[in-house]
């Protein structure tokens, strides 16, 4: 049966306050902060705020589809569950809830090379499972994630770009927060450099293990050796700037995620909402080009499909869902997406994502409707 | 008598307060409320509030005229009462005690296919009557309410295109919004389509019994089904795109409304002022256009028609008039908004509405005067 | 001796609060109100505070200049005090102070049609002082003031082109405004319409005097009479379109004020800073363009020079000095703008005003230093 | 030992709260506060805010570099103190505590023609000693302090040229600041008119003391003289117009700083990271171009970096961290600086300076990441 609490969520929104009310504060903090002073936070939703969708009359919306495959993966949205660490911290079921909610709601799921759950018993749900990719100092390591990962069914590689090291978050270091009890990358299995370390004040545990076992050397070089040790189609997330886009499509990529990591990087970056034009147009249609930074809502993923993206990433609103509920809070919030992508959709004249990707959008002034 | 709180209105907006002081909570969020985070229903008013009008000097304005014709009929306003459902919800005189006041006023007066009082009681206030439309399921119950209106007296039918679903008004989701005891879309008589349900938390019972009734297949070849049905002029409500605009303008329809429903359907949608000015030069004077969306004054009136609007439709003021004082109290808003009218054409030089449509515009920064 | 809490005064803008602590609250409101729901009020200050000035650096200012001629007026200040009518209701010596005050700094005063003491009287205090005149239905009446005028040695007829009726000013409504016993516009003389009627509720006596006496027909026309009836240099205040200002030099007037009356007339004009570049464009040096609506410190008056005008009228912060500490508050407020504009002057590197002119300007984003 | 306080500085802006603590009232507005409404002080900020970049991927961050050369001397940080008068006011060992923190941290520090500790001394500390000079009406002194500079081992001279009047800081005013007992401007010695004097209520002894000394005549022919009695290289601190760059850099000087004395001279002034790009363009390349006035994190250096500038000066926050814990607050903050700097470039996929300055940037509107 389902929790009241979870069945009276109407917007993805809604759970993040329920998601406050259980979560530890340091938890909370780790979820929903990002780097330094969180400008980059805010402009991410107050690009979405701020951007207008001109919707069109009189095509017949009787039936609206919101399917689309996504590398090759057919989706019941135009949305994949972001890759997102250490979700049992928000729950005890962790990243199988959040996949079966995923395969509920026929959306794939991006497992991650700092998962609390190992990458087969995420594919094991039976969800469409994607592998993100932190490029390791140790090769040897990364090789064996690359063949686990094809080996669990995985259908994609996405290789994170903006993050040769971990953004500085504030919130996380006077806090000094460390992983809960139980909780591990158990990709790394009992070595040393798997097992988060007791931080002193002033330090986030996590930043320190990604210092420690990430590579800031990675370069478009390091995509051949890639290349060679995988089939799968690969994704490079965190690309803002058309110049990489552009290289990155000639290279033969997949896809693209245009991206600023949800704001947890670079403080200061550019929203991703205002890159994707400029990336969109340098690809020219050579790969596809997903999104994440920002989105809460069904509306905000057409916005997304209206300025060029082929569909998002869900990030945040997943692990309110994950804390307020388990795999029924997941799905509520994935729903609740679903719900408001088909209504914006026909509201929008759209009978389908085609038709989504030729609204005309205005860019307001910002702040008017804060 | 008339009372004092109603004749101590100076403003309409003042009518908001006395409105919110007397209406159940749930039906004075139903009525002032919108979709999603309401993004659009500021956007609307934001637009306004940033649109400098630059008035002229020097011209004869000791006789300003503020009349006009608006598909034929002839009207003291360019302002006509915009379709609202239901408003005996809101005053227990609802439609009748404002097309009396819409009479007294010179204005038309539209009458909803979700009226709570029929469209030929409404007709005999004696006010100058629209009919609007929404396309039904039941082909045979359109061709009806069509001849009713006609023998009714109405003289134009305007056909609601931006609604083929109910926007998700949150705030009508969480109450459970239904209508009061003794409410009911009465042009659906005694059939069971036509009753609102009684419906669980979390479902607006409006936005049921508008999915249920309402054919959300209509396309611009039912425009010719619409045209073989009735003799009236035929105005499409809810244009924000040009090209849509040119389309009808093309097809041969007598008035376009631009509106985005007041921020009651697509949360996000271009704010309906910001639309105004590609929608004149779409259609080049080839059908009237209208406006609605975030009229709260008289000058707001001035600045649609500085913008390429004939006319406007006037809204929530008309409602939150009739719950402050019923016919009286819509009267009084009407009254206001002539009064400001009058003199800001006095002040910008304008002795009648053409000089208004010469008026240079500059559109300020967001957030400026707010 | 002067009063410490004048002498305390170190912004014009810190006389407001003085006003409000001695001023009766219908007066404060009537000094510092402005019509409908003040957009334009608010936006004049905006469009100051969002304008950069970019300094020069390298040119002697050991000596600075803040001198200039207006319609032949040799001025210590490009500042004058602007029209403002019943300057008793704010303190006793009303017109007087002011007039005396603008004697000490060095400015010219401008004298009102609704002024509650004579202009004989202002005039004799041996301010340079200007004549304003609204167009009166008594065409007679009108006459006679300006041979009053003239007679007592007024420089200059300011006619008000923005007030064919009086905005509505709602706190004034609202609040019955009338003035206070003993102030009464002395012009009129014992003649009935020149006395203040009594009001019912929700009408300013104020408006109403001016419906009686103020004569809305007034055209470009009308100029040759007034012209063929003064020989004083002619001054039209009021004017905001770049065509109006075309017209106005094309008939040989002396001077324009770009204004918007403080936003006390059309709520919803253009900023009058906004306005002015276009203005200046348009006459194109062939008479002088006056500034007023917003003015509130030294700077800002440099701000209007570095945009194109010849000089600033300076209204409210006149009267909150007035109110605040009578002849010594306004001549601490005209002190303050000019040690104000003065430093201003010298930081920009401008040794005069003619360098004010070459200052770029820079508009930065609204709200960026609200 | 470190301080526990000093040692939980997680950002440079931090310590702000902690000198609150520590400074007396007037010290710290002081410190803390600009001219007139501190328009510009805000701007300052509200410029680098909206100033969004934007990072590249894929580039060897291993190893970031934030070396450079500025004025011939080798930094580790593109930074340097920014002449501040009084330090010791701010902390008991004043200037030599900050000038050891730079000498630790590797970046220059600038002494001030109105320091509260001799150029001697400041030198003695080892640190990399620049020398600001204000334009004195003793030309005798001037020449005097050149030598002093010299002989100290100063390695450059930055002529303040935005200041030929002090500011109208209305809060020191206000507050009748003047400095604590035992601080004085040593470079003044003995002489009378090096003493700050006994002031009256609104006037601040600091700007009276300015006005005292400084010779306002100061135009570009006088850097002749300047240039015939000192070797060091000669930086302009204080320009803001793109003219005054060309002819700046024509004339041979080695570098300008972009600023406007961080909001704290002509309020209303262009907030300097909006002047930069013109500048920049304008001397292409021929001098150095360092850029004042808002700089709060090591974000903000790499923002100006992007923009054209060789390198910043960072005032108030070494200010807050000297108050905050002397010499080790100043080192704690510089090294935040550095922290934030080398992560932003890694983040920005720039393993050096040079990368940096090939970044793009997109201006955000106003108001959106407030």
């Amino acid at each position: 049966m389902t929790d009241p609490a979870v069945a009276g969520l109407l917007t993805p929104a809604d759970a993040e306050a329920l998601a406050a009310a259980v979560l530890p504060a340091g938890v909370e903090r780790f979820v929903g902060g990002a780097a330094g002073a969180e400008l980059t936070l805010r402009a991410n939703r107050a690009a979405f705020d701020r951007l207008h969708l001109v919707p069109r009359v009189l095509s017949d919306v009787s039936s609206v589809s919101t399917a689309r495959a996504l590398l090759g993966t057919d989706c019941a949205l135009p949305v994949a569950v972001a890759p997102m660490a250490y979700q049992r911290a928000v729950h005890p079921d962790g990243e199988l809830a959040s996949a079966r909610a995923a395969h509920d709601a026929g959306v794939p799921f991006t497992a991650c090379t700092f998962s609390s759950t190992s990458v087969e018993d995420i594919a094991a749900t039976g969800a469409a499972t994607w592998f993100q990719l932190y490029w390791l100092r140790d090769r040897g390591h990364t090789e064996e994630l690359l063949k686990r990962a094809e080996a669990a069914g995985c259908r994609a590689v996405m290789l994170t770009v903006d993050t040769p090291r971990m953004g500085r978050r504030t919130a996380d270091m006077r806090g000094a927060f460390t992983l809960p009890d139980g909780v591990s990358p158990v990709h790394f299995g009992p070595r040393p450099d798997g097992v988060p370390r007791t931080v002193s004040s002033g330090v986030s545990a996590v930043a320190a293990q990604t210092a420690d076992v990430v590579d800031p050397s990675l370069t478009w070089a390091d995509l051949d050796w890639l290349r060679a040790h995988t089939h799968l189609p690969l994704v490079l997330k965190g690309v803002l700037d058309p110049a990489d886009a552009e290289r990155a499509a000639a290279c033969g990529v997949d896809a693209l995620v245009v991206s600023n990591h949800g704001g947890r990087q670079l403080d200061g970056a550019l929203p991703a909402l205002d890159a994707l034009p400029a990336v969109a147009r340098a690809v020219a249609g050579r790969c596809e080009v997903l999104l994440d930074s920002g989105i809460r809502s069904g509306t905000d993923v057409l916005k997304a499909l209206a300025l060029g993206a082929d569909g998002v990433l869900l990030g945040r609103p997943v692990l309110w869902g994950l804390a307020a509920g388990g795999r029924q809070g997941v799905h509520r919030v994935l729903h609740l997406v679903r719900e408001e992508l088909e209504l914006a959709l026909a509201l929008a004249g759209c009978p389908d994502l085609a038709a989504a990707a030729r609204l005309r959008t205005v860019v307001g002034p910002a702040g008017e409707a804060g």
